[in-house]
């Protein structure tokens, strides 16, 4: 193997990826069902984030989820304890989802008139940042232990993503991370980034990200 | 895109990967070098380990490091201020290392008759553990904020390693992470899987590791 001929091979698929993200973007926004992206590193908090967010937005938004995961149905499992329509990705070796792993969990969900569509993304800064999903808004989540520094050494996933949530705000205490010198080395990479500290443990911070997530569906809504 | 097509270029790229990983781990095995390949999520502690094994076999173990990272150089200057020979390998967009980048690493090390290479991988539970690098030993680390559900969700990084680290154990009172259930889920997939449950701040468990590292060292010798 050469170097070089990897990175054509990923070029390529990167190009048709895009294309196809970029065709469920719109026909979603024809039906009006917004798009949500999650990525985080493994063990941040996205599924526990999502059931926060399915409590914050019951009775106001339909919601439908998409879990991925390498091999197993645990999340899918949890989240459908609350009646939300979920569908489980299962991509086997694979690092991160696609935009044709995404159209195939879109299918699956089936016509059910939704106001938006959370992705749990595979557990990994890396791969994820690199492929469109067909996504309208990208949101990631870095947690308290996983330190402060993240921003340099992931730039990519913090560049591509509209929001920023600090989850296990609750370990601060307990940790050297400056939250203060992260916004800093965020703000260097992505300006437009909203920073959101919160603890899905302790609900700190939740009814911020719900409101943003309320405000955003009634501007995605008002675009059409 | 394919999925199918995807596939059939990763076996392609995994074959070779593979030819050229046991090349480069019976070249190391003549020269008396044991190399060992340190994978986790980000954060979970890595440089910090290196930090404290740099210490720990201080005076008895000559050690070189070949660290990776997608864009920065902090974890090698990091290093380097313990007067330990150091690479940084850059690897732009890659999320893993495979045989050819860590061989780069060899040769930048040079000729230094080192009796332990560590190379800290880049910070992803799934990739990481598909690329062979060469290394005679895996090793990774699990940080107790992660959660005890990450062997279900990422098998494959615990079945390929020889050893666990259980990292953050200071964190432990303010998490429901269990370290039995745990051990059991490791054992299902790996019973053959040493697990060491350490602190990078306090130092528990730092002795442990060290034994173990000397002793597998000196095993390598013997088995030339």
């Amino acid at each position: 193997m050469t170097g070089v001929r990897l990175i054509e091979v990923r070029k390529e698929i990167l190009g048709d990826n895009t294309r196809l993200a970029g065709a469920t973007r719109e026909e979603l926004r024809k039906k009006k069902t917004m798009l949500l992206n999650l990525m985080s590193s493994p063990g941040s908090g996205k599924t526990s984030l999502i059931m926060r967010t399915i409590e914050g937005l019951k009775g106001s938004v339909n919601l439908g989820v998409i879990e991925a995961d390498i091999d197993s149905v645990i999340d899918a499992e949890k989240v459908s304890t609350t009646g939300t329509p979920v569908v489980q990705l299962r991509t086997g070796g694979f690092c991160h989802l696609d935009a044709t792993m995404v159209n195939e969990g879109i299918e699956a969900l089936g016509e059910k008139n939704l106001d938006l569509i959370i992705i749990e993304n595979i557990g990994n800064l890396v791969c994820p940042a690199e492929f469109d999903t067909g996504a309208h808004k990208n949101v990631m989540i870095l947690s308290v232990p996983e330190g402060d520094d993240k921003p340099l050494k992931y730039p990519l996933m913090f560049s591509v993503c509209d929001l920023l949530l600090i989850n296990k705000m609750d370990y601060l205490s307990l940790s050297d991370f400056d939250p203060g010198a992260l916004r800093k080395k965020v703000m260097n990479l992505n300006p437009g980034m909203v920073v959101v500290e919160i603890s899905c443990k302790t609900g700190l911070g939740i009814e911020v990200w719900i409101n943003w997530v309320k405000t955003e569906i009634a501007s995605f809504k008002n675009e059409l």
